[in-house]
């Protein structure tokens, strides 16, 4: 387990005892989310942008066409903040002033590079369609030379990060519990539900293991 | 039904034909989603922070802690860049290259002011109580006069928005469709689970109807 350094740039300043600065914490929610949020600025214009994402080590994998603005801005240096939130509740207290909603965010800082290399590319890619879904690289088709040079990846070495983290009940105030209002917590859960078979389909193609248990 | 201009702000560049810029179209998925992805950026730094949000009108309400940064900057002026993402599925092609994600995206670029007069501040907060459970606000305590001189709220008027939206099945190269690949959709909800009482909660107090139903 590693922490980052609270720094200006990562730390949690509004209800600061929910932040945590340890990879052991921050890394399963990168891992855990499909896709994130990815902010960064031109001519002090801000944009976020959702991708998905992929980490590997203490580095983050983002990829797409080579015309991209944000993959370009990346490439240019500049300095990007990944954003990814899994929620997993509302959190209904009796007061409105202590509504709130049970969540894990992780905010990563850093700057990233062109992953040129071939097979390092490749190999960004494997980790980016297993994110999707794990085992999908050995199955799908592989991307040609024409693909990989129309496919932009770039290599996000996670310089500073925190995770914000809620969880529970609700909190009220001591002389609202006295009220008689319904309190708790609603879990909400991203779910998968049954598979769509592409209408192209050919007959005789079975549904692989690793998408069967979804 | 009103169209926002594409201008070089809003524009959706990557898959254009992915991009639409009504709001009958931007409005329902801002509504949908519980919490947005807020954008800003301070001496050229990014920043994105998960907030919870609610739209009345053309005008999107966030709210917080009157020390909050991010509202801070907000309020001395400065643009900032909403993302709200919903994720409707995995979508595994049979190529690695054509892989993707259906999703509804709405992008939002407009300037803060806070909102000072009381009345005008409890309607706002009317609205985001409402958008976390549509109807909790008349269930709920009110906010006291102190709870409401440490919130700010802040309303950023929509001045320009486009929306994103990848839906069906995949889309392959026309030579893959032979290959004996798996190729379809994981739909992926968000959704609610049994309701968790607070263990605090006094007896005979029954789960309101807005609730239960969830």
């Amino acid at each position: 387990m590693t922490d980052f350094p609270k720094t200006p740039l990562n730390h949690v300043r509004r209800i600061a005892e929910r932040g945590q600065y340890d990879t052991a914490t921050i890394y399963p929610i990168i891992d855990e989310a499909k896709i994130c949020h990815v902010g960064f600025s031109i001519d002090g214009q801000p944009y976020v942008i959702p991708t998905i994402h992929a980490r590997e080590g203490d580095t983050l994998y983002l990829h797409g066409a080579k015309a991209s603005r944000l993959l370009k801005h990346i490439e240019e240096g500049h300095p990007v903040c990944i954003t990814i939130t899994l929620l997993d509740g509302l959190v209904l207290a009796r007061s409105v002033f202590h509504s709130s909603m049970n969540y894990r965010s992780a905010m990563i800082f850093g700057c990233g590079m062109v992953v040129e290399d071939e097979q390092a590319k490749l190999r960004a890619l494997e980790v980016l369609t297993n994110h999707l879904a794990a085992g999908r690289w050995d199955d799908a088709r592989k991307p040609t030379p024409k693909e990989l040079n129309a496919t932009t990846v770039v290599a996000i070495s996670i310089e500073s990060a925190s995770a914000k983290i809620r969880v529970g009940p609700p909190s009220d105030d001591e002389e609202d519990y006295a009220l008689p209002i319904w309190a708790g917590v609603l879990p909400l859960r991203q779910q998968a539900l049954d598979l769509i078979p592409d209408p192209k389909l050919n007959d005789g193609i079975p549904v692989p293991e690793y998408l069967a248990n979804k």
